[in-house]
């Protein structure tokens, strides 16, 4: 049974990380990409078209960590004369952003560091 | 809106863990906790109660893994005249929980450091 042992040492790592609140997950990865790709796009329907998602979905994920947390993370506006207008993540949306992809990047760098 | 935007500062990192081959989840705390359990007690009968789980259950656990690598990580024996026997986690088990364990305090290295 052990000529193919060399297969424990070939295992790697993955893992999934959150942000909680009291033990209760609040941010994740779904939430991070969809705040990314409003940020990109400019607006909510270009971000989450972006990403295959609805309007309705992408924007209920993001309105629940808003009740959860009791902050805006998007700002909407009206558009101009061409009916534009379009969506904005907040101070507090890109803080959790970086507090997100900050913790990514620490524990990537620490599965990178291997042999 | 904002007077408890100090929560978003409040979040607190969490993860899950698990090693994985060609992508497919194979080991992970539940499993290193049976192996670790099936050490300390010595017996696979005794490993399972301690953590509130069937013998059925937690041998079941380890069987696919042994399946999924190839490899032995648990090595049962016959016991003398008082009718003991018991079991042991071999060096394939042991190098699984040491990877296991080794990436999840790396992690927590990383997480801990925070102001």
């Amino acid at each position: 049974m052990d000529k193919d042992a060399g297969r424990v040492e070939n295992l790697k790592p993955n893992y999934k990380l959150w942000l909680e609140q009291d033990g209760q997950y609040v941010f994740g990865l779904g939430a991070y990409n969809i705040l990314k790709s409003i940020h990109n796009t400019g607006t909510i329907t270009e971000g989450a078209k972006t990403l295959g998602m609805s309007y309705r979905y992408a924007w209920g994920v993001i309105r629940k960590i808003e009740l959860t947390l009791n902050v805006k993370l998007l700002e909407t506006y009206k558009g101009g004369n061409v009916g534009g207008g379009g969506a904005r993540v907040t101070e507090h949306g890109l803080k959790l952003m970086d507090m997100f992809d900050g913790a990514r990047t620490a524990v990537d760098k620490v599965f990178r560091k291997g042999p």
